[in-house]
């Protein structure tokens, strides 16, 4: 990468918590990568929209779909400024006072101009993409899209203009004079995870689960499995 | 409630998936009660952005808080159209073709102005309301908030004046000519629990969980948990 850091700007600069900022690709992208879900806002006539969608990284660009029907997607045609972010909650923390209480997480704000894609190869091509981030190889095990199906789904692009990650990963944190206080004071730690899968129940018989896919076991953790996936997926 | 629903309009119809929408009271703050953080976007200078904030719900009112000193709380003084995104992921969903990938989730997208508070004795309660909001009776045993932290803190109040819920709990749905095809199907549940409470190292010897707080045991849902605090403080 020509650039390891994103420039600190008015959109990106905190105001507060400075420790917490991070601007390296590195860490952001780790962010970004481990998720399954973004909140997209962006504004029509003034109002702002806030709304939840799968998405995933290509190199600096962000991508993420809907039908083409959808309001999102038709409003964004002509390129659109949007702020996609990512967060995982990683921990509640309960201290000694209610000033303090806070939780600890990862986030990500990026910035950027989303277009329309609308190259039809293209299209074919993200929609492969999106499933393999997601799910290493399952491209070539499943129904290949259609014409008509590339037609009904509405892919945006936003190369990354700008973006800041923030981290709260420490303990309790009181002001000094409160840790003589006779209180309980604790973090409790917050994990996504996921459950034994649940085969489709009109599966055809002798349809194993592929050894691609064996990451997505039991009890993993979501954000280290579709990091995982993502490597595997775009190698470095 | 004078009201149990939201009326539906142009900023909460929904263009597709219309089997999705909830538009009752019920549902749509049973998904706000359970959650931790929302997504909030607003527009600056015709700039979205989408910021992830803990939040709560008071009747038919969103509050969330920081600093006075940040940049979302400051150009809210005025009063600023905001949406308010609350998401919560329940399952991956893999099927016989890339079109049919989908996620389990319920989430919420309100609506609505929101505005500072400014009475300073309105934000001494709402800190309090806040902690309890979360953890039933805990402002009862921390150390009671200061002037100079209500001043630190700003809170934003927002009447919800439209909201929606969307909600897909079902399991892979196919193409009826796929489902023949011999790939692996199946839904992956995903859940957000909690791990056992790591005590501050720096507490007082003796202080032990209060009773209140047993809901936060290690394994349960998150969003159950928090729900059920949320009903304990704020009964029906």
């Amino acid at each position: 990468m020509a650039d390891s850091s994103f420039p600190v700007s008015d959109l990106t600069r905190l105001r507060r918590r400075h420790e917490r900022g991070r601007f390296d690709k590195a860490t952001v992208y780790d962010i970004l990568d481990s998720a399954m879900l973004a909140h997209i806002a962006y504004v029509v006539d003034g109002q702002p929209f806030c709304t939840p969608t799968g998405f995933w990284r290509e190199g600096d660009c962000l991508y993420w779909h809907g039908s083409s029907a959808s309001r999102m997607i038709r409003k964004q045609s002509a390129g659109l400024p949007v702020c996609v972010t990512v967060t995982h909650l990683d921990a509640l923390v309960l201290a000694r006072s209610g000033f303090h209480h806070s939780v600890n997480y990862r986030s990500v704000m990026a910035f950027g101009t989303a277009r329309m894609v609308t190259d039809a190869s293209e299209k074919l091509r993200l929609m492969d993409a999106f499933v393999d981030r997601l799910y290493p190889g399952r491209s070539r095990d499943i129904r290949p899209p259609t014409e008509q199906e590339a037609k009904a789904t509405g892919f945006v692009m936003m190369p990354i203009d700008e973006a800041s990650g923030k981290i709260r990963s420490t303990h309790v944190a009181d002001d000094e004079d409160d840790y003589t206080l006779p209180v309980w004071a604790a973090r409790i730690p917050v994990r996504q995870t996921l459950g034994e899968p649940e085969p489709c129940p009109r599966m055809v018989a002798g349809s194993a689960m592929p050894d691609d896919l064996a990451i997505f076991q039991g009890g993993r953790a979501l954000d280290e499995t579709l990091l995982e996936a993502y490597h595997t997926t775009y190698p470095a």
